[in-house]
């Protein structure tokens, strides 16, 4: 039945036209999910969503492996990078299986079913994990430490969250997105979180880059940038709805924009934050801060050699004191 | 002959609706998985148990790659980490599905079906395996040590698993948890090894922290309430159905308590854990009980520096006695 | 159509209900797989299965993630253990979906639909692969080597796949197991390898226990009593079909005695002998037989201390005698 | 309505067939995936989507398992190559359940439903993410430093996601690939950036064999060969439906041939590249540049012997200057 | 309407039962997966290939946690096998996924629907993988080098992969294997490779034995035992369907060889492997080749003790001479 409006409807309708979801009818809805789209639209969200899902696979698998090659001072920002991603290649999965199940190919192109109206919010779910983990990640390589570097991610951390949770409010939970004032309101909200981050990200990585030497510094400018220019994508596309009808061409740009901001927010950001996290590794095996049981090559030129730990001198025994008891005065314990 | 109620049931419960479930009709039953739920509120719940899950997922991959940075003798604690990180994220992989068969879109809202009586029977599953190994992870980076510890924490493993099964007797299986009696009852029970708990955890940390330097200390601290604390949200969202009538709010409220104290009392108490074992393998590193590889780093500041093991003297040898055969009477073996 | 059996047939079957299962009808079918259950019934054997499950993956975790701890020369028996506890988490899945899929909620309770009849075969496959892997797990602890512990091990693991494979046959292949003959029959072949896996496994941990220290030998002793008792809830379950009628009460006690089995001859058996390896690998530490980089702590007390291997000396060469080549005399090889 | 095609449609394509899939009817379309093909021509396409799946599998396994064997200055090439063998695993995957999911048996062979338009699609996605990859995979082991590299790296990855995105443009979006126009067009623009690439490529290669070894260098040549060889297949295959009707056969052909481009150009040249970047690790440790934890053994010939790196003489200390706290000027950090 | 053929087809077909296999009448038609069978039968075989797949699930496990057992000159033996493991458990699980799905359940038996045509057909595709990959097993533990080693090995290789190819060909790809000409045609095709595979690996095994201890020799021979009668079982049932009727009874027992083949030929050979490199790994250490961090235990006797590498002397530096930015001349590289 979907594609053939009964005449009446269409008619009273005229901008906006009556779909059939599922077993619902769901007049005046103008959310991006639930647009028709001809193939060549749905083809390349396909190949976004398949694209980006594919880079971080990629990248997750990548953190993964070459965590080693970072010092493990600044390993958290390698962790949470990993982290990142294969949340993101998980909410990428789902994306791609809900993008496959919630459109139907029939003679007017993919109409969506009752499923589409999901198709855009586990995004949300991801950015709100991986959001904050990103503001982890880039403090993880900045300079601050000790009290102030636990409130700053902390209060970056929460800021982070509440831009995402505030956002999906207003565009997916109240009213289903088709609320216009709750999609301002909200979006308002969000983006007071949002210049917080900026302030506050801003001012800690200006504030540490003289600590660092040149070519880490330099990176971690450029990985700010693209970090918060990425950032600077979402609300752009947020407030599509507000000012204009979403169309299928919508839709398509949405997702399009979503994927690549993603991409280049996540992976981008994370490899160039992957060099700083080398680059000062090997500034601190330089400097005799720490040691590093591998040498730190960046771009095929090497800045610092493997350096073993010292080993434990003095010590002549394999055993503890009392054997298989152990000595519960040396070691401060009870029993 | 699913669908045609017998009339008198019908009409025997004015208060309680009448509702289809699947096949079977189910008069007079209060659970909370069975609401129609309305969109905000389906999507609500959906957004909760993928962010709770995503969360735990970043949260075992985390532990994972960083079981490292602790040494050998708080190890137990990362591990026991990871391993409720992941059975959790299973269950709420398995809590996502359930809620996505579970509820079928019409025009009243999101109606369950058959599958939805088992909408919240998962978390009593993960509880029985995550609870336990959570006061492991809690007793692994306290001092005590040796017969004492494996006693207290046998008895207290114990307790968490009977604390969860009794109340999940009384909440899911006897009569599907509408005997209010049995939920009382069970409930009760239940509560004894949750007081029990409570008293064995307080006293094994109380006496621990004087054994450890003044920011394990307090993060151990921290971590105990955090856990006790997140402990203590589910016997007030137990309670519920004794109290009140459930209804979609209440069921809405249930998963977004239960996910939220998940996310708390795994996430947020994994990470303090992992905090204060760092800070007291650097301490064992420091005092020359044990050796670390790598320098420990927390929040950007060095609390031990890497040493290797001392390297076995006065062994000239790379074979054994006899090559291929090695010497029964030096391995003290039978042939 | 289920639950309403045509009335002739049930009459003329009074004690065993004639049950329509899928398009084919079954009359006198005893086994247990193929019981209508109540939902209380239903519900604990899914919470039996899927806890099994998530204890059977924490410990597949567990072991992947404190292989290092052990030393080499003990390695096989966490390795072992780790492998069992992998294949045991895939039949649970299995054994998991199959209950989901094969039992259809109607008014009477939970009725069996064709998938049924195999919803405990996983069961058997499982064992055939783990009970042999369980004995081997045992005896890389033992102090038996060389020859002798190849030929016992060997035989152990046939004695043990053959005793599964016996039962199998007479529960589940012939005549779907509802030949009392058959069942018995390969019931006694069974237990004859049975009795032959608990001689040859307590004589070798009768030999073994004098030539290692107390703790390890208790352990050693307690991880034989739970693995051989573990052992015998099978045979006790197995021949309930031969004595009684089987009930829905008695497949909710197969599925739960099962699962508790597993979970203790697995997971409790896994932990006893990982603790008896790692006091083992610290005894040859503290002797001088093997060096292990990291110290060896159990229950928070010190059993050895990390000790490097040698570095071999006299070696100033970074390079092979021919560079690029290899000195085929040196090495022995042919080119 | 589907299967029931209007007459004058069917009679005003004589040559191409009209054929009905799910239910649209498509007239002149011939895209390659909706073929009808025989029994042995789907047999053999899914043998060669399994197989090269597979081969893909187990290269992925090697490159993650055997990375540690390369030194850490050329780890980025088997980085790569083990992402690109996860991302086409997968790519791989997704191609095979298409193929199983968009073909029905029929009495006339294996016939296209609605899903089969997209049966080639994932390899357009596939190779976005992986011939970048490739690229960077081969200026890993070669030897350009420093901002040449970079530059070098930046302009041949994006080179290679534009070749690939210009051509999924013309064949697969652009009206489904059915305007011949546009698959011209969009093929001739993908080729320039296919001559960049080759021209790019060889010159980097051409440098810098003669700064490695003899074998090294063969192999890095071999490598080349086989990458831009294997790059040579897809054009080739690409231009098919411009200068013949596709038919089932040319559909078998694709498959076939774009499976084992795949196989060659990923395993084939990952394989090569592993060779000729231990060979480099060898060199390197040889000469004294690094060290490296492992013998370098390749065909059975040692290249090098295991060398650890020096250990930081002159420490004493295992703690930092200020125990729990770290000092901030040695650092250089703020608090 | 299974089961049920039509008189007259039946009578007009004495020998071969006509089969309506989905929406397709089959007529003649003796392929192997296309039988009817008892449910005795269908669950063998379900217990052979779950059993199959759990053995070689376990196989992959132990493959890739033991792989640091053995020196890295042996180690790609034992990474072909894990490559081997992990393609053939998935494969199994295809296997097992098409035996559920490919049969129904009816009062005369498990018949085939459509699915069931391609129930064989993965194993071909994991032999074309695997079968190459364990020549290459074979080999890398043998005492060949150099060219030598890579021409047998590329040889083998080719040889084997041809052998399963052309096998597929007759058995299932040319007229669905049904074509006794081409069965026998390419069998003997195949056998020619098969042939050439014996000769070749019998020549590599008996000029290595000399090269290595008498227990690794042993060892190497018994795995070249296992293999090649493994091997053995291929043909001869690749063989049945040119002598015999095809019957349920042939399935059942193809199943069955076919699933103990690969379980002796990959993993009963791979743990003989796997032997094999760890005693020529002692020797290695022994014998000052190489050294190994971890001290080699076969069967609780030790045959080299753990050695380190020696430490790189005579540097001092942890500092590349120019900090930042490395020495194009030290290394040999272009900028």
């Amino acid at each position: 039945m979907a594609g053939r409006a009964p005449p009446g409807q269409a008619g009273a309708v005229p901008h906006r036209a009556v779909r059939v979801v599922g077993p619902v009818l769901l007049a005046d809805s103008p959310t991006p999910e639930l647009q028709t789209l001809s193939r060549a639209q749905y083809d390349l969200v396909e190949y976004a969503l398949a694209g980006a899902g594919f880079a971080l696979l990629a990248y997750t698998l990548y953190s993964w492996t070459s965590r080693g090659e970072v010092g493990v001072r600044y390993r958290p920002a390698v962790l949470a990078g990993l982290c990142i991603g294969a949340v993101a290649t998980v909410s990428y999965l789902l994306l791609f299986l809900r993008w496959s199940s919630g459109y139907d190919l029939t003679d007017v192109g993919y109409v969506p079913d009752d499923q589409a109206r999901l198709a855009l919010s586990p995004r949300y779910v991801d950015w709100s994990v991986t959001v904050p983990l990103l503001t982890a990640e880039l403090l993880a390589v900045c300079a601050l430490a000790g009290a102030r570097v636990r409130a700053l991610r902390a209060s970056a951390m929460t800021a982070a969250f509440l831009m995402i949770l505030t956002g999906h409010l207003g565009a997916q939970i109240v009213d289903g997105g088709r609320d216009t004032t709750a999609l301002v309101g909200w979006g308002l909200v969000s983006c007071v979180f949002y210049a917080y981050l900026y302030v506050a990200l801003i001012g800690a990585v200006r504030s540490s880059m003289p600590a660092m030497g040149r070519e880490a510094a330099v990176s971690l400018r450029n990985a700010t940038i693209v970090l918060l220019a990425g950032f600077g994508v979402y609300p752009l596309v947020y407030a599509i709805p507000v000012f204009v009808d979403v169309t299928a061409s919508w839709l398509t740009t949405i997702q399009l924009a979503y994927s690549a901001a993603d991409v280049v927010a996540k992976v981008g950001f994370g490899v160039l934050v992957h060099k700083v996290a080398k680059l000062r590794t090997a500034e601190d095996v330089v400097e005799g801060v720490d040691t590093h049981p591998e040498a730190v090559w960046v771009g095929n030129v090497e800045h610092s050699r493997a350096v073993l730990p010292p080993v434990r001198s003095g010590e002549e025994r394999a055993t503890p004191p009392v054997v298989g008891a152990g000595d519960p005065r040396r070691t401060g314990e009870h029993r």
